[in-house]
């Protein structure tokens, strides 16, 4: 298959490094044109890459922060053929769809998906293919997804080792991932600034560590993403500051036993996500 | 050295496998008999073990919970002899140390100290002293603290592998524990319990799973840490609920610049934590 990638950061080169490997012919657009260069010296993009390649591509895949994977289509709109798939690997999905739904032309098909993994590094020399390997993958359809967009997703999460694959809607994916991943990062930020002590790292153990291990950010990706998905991650926090006062009151009232079966229920619950 | 190890838990049957492999002579007491009877079996226990061997050793490290440490010490006075050094693992000090003091005999001296590492597992089976390997150790100083106290335990550190050995008092111990340890367990526990959603599992990544892992909690004693280092604790929620509750504010007004410095300082605060 033909796959043309728009930005080769984290994602984008990750996936251009497991597409091609699994015998993809990989293209890809990048602002910094240093990187393509590079790209296609390391061998995960064709020789003959130029931007007007976009034409010839079975799926193009949008690797840009939301906005600017909307104006890059918008500007690109003239190079695209009937019976394009057009997919992105964005974080929030509702608002970002509804615009591109708006814009891509006639018989072009577009279905979205989400790559449940990532690095606490960002851009193209942080590239890794093998952080898909059993990695969950969100496949999201829309107003302008057809039938087969489901199978052309599907093998190329299977191309590049995902895990198990799900299909959702915007709205439903939104809400999971402000849970799942936005909120943890909120909190993770949090409880980094809400360090106020000197000897912190000395007294440390793992449980810190591993808390905050997300807090080392992309400020303006994420930025980005807090806000597009705002409605449902203010929810998410609400929810979790309901429980986190919950269980402070349960302390402060030295309420022995019901403290214990909130953390036994923690511990089940826990546990069953461990499952298969 | 003869080391008497009371309560041949996770972390007082790894410290009996460590000290045993570094030379020492090991015994232990276990309210569970079998136990011991296992443990000698293994190796890590000397042959003649039995409970008044207490009598010579001259370290006597309490690994039960704080309520039975006391209450150990309380039934077993009788057998303690002058120039012994008494310690302990546990994760709240002010309050322990408190009662400790009160009840050892003159010519006793005894010097607190926590491991920081862990497990989400708990009991004998679970033991194992690879997770001392480069783990920080705190020495906590009280009233019955000698300055040999401290050398014996820098040794005994250095024989289980840790790492950086810092002194501390009891109330600073507590407030950094509060945070670095006894926070992240109720962060912990309360995120596992705002997940109303069925498909958390289909759509999470890594995030999640690392910030709920030590959810997986021993109720019974979490709930006594919880309860016995109550005012620090309640400081450190307090203290991230307004970082949250700051954070939950800017998203909430769409302000863009503020959330990127945020989680820039955040990121910043987060590096310096990885550095030695």
């Amino acid at each position: 298959m033909k796959v043309f990638i728009v930005g080769l950061g984290l994602i984008g080169a990750s996936y251009a490094e497991g597409l091609k490997q699994a015998g993809h012919q990989v293209y890809a657009f990048n602002r910094t044109e240093s990187i393509v260069d590079l790209a296609i010296k390391e061998g995960i993009l064709e020789k003959d890459n130029h931007l007007n390649k976009i034409s010839e591509a079975d799926l193009i895949i949008l690797g840009l922060y939301p906005k600017h994977n909307i104006e890059f289509l918008k500007n690109h709109l003239h190079l695209l053929k009937k019976g394009q798939i057009i997919t992105d690997v964005s974080g929030t999905k509702v608002w970002m769809m509804d615009e591109i739904e708006k814009i891509i032309p006639e018989g072009i098909t577009y279905t979205s998906h989400h790559p449940m993994a990532g690095k606490e590094v960002s851009g193209y020399h942080a590239k890794d293919s093998n952080i898909f390997k059993n990695a969950n993958f969100v496949i999201v359809k829309g107003k302008k997804s057809q039938e087969n967009d489901e199978i052309v997703l599907r093998n190329i999460a299977k191309d590049l080792g995902f895990g198990k694959i799900t299909v959702t809607t915007p709205t439903k994916h939104d809400e999971l991932i402000a849970f799942t991943s936005q909120l943890t990062h909120v909190i993770a930020v949090s409880l980094v600034h809400s360090d106020h002590l000197e000897e912190t790292k000395r007294a440390t153990g793992d449980s810190y560590r591993d808390l905050t291990r997300i807090a080392k950010i992309n400020e303006n990706m994420w930025t980005e993403l807090f806000l597009e998905n705002k409605q449902a991650l203010l929810k998410k926090i609400n929810d979790f500051e309901k429980e986190l006062d919950d269980l402070k009151k349960l302390i402060k009232n030295d309420d022995k036993e019901s403290i214990q079966t909130y953390l036994k229920e923690a511990k089940e619950k826990r546990k069953q996500f461990d499952e298969d």
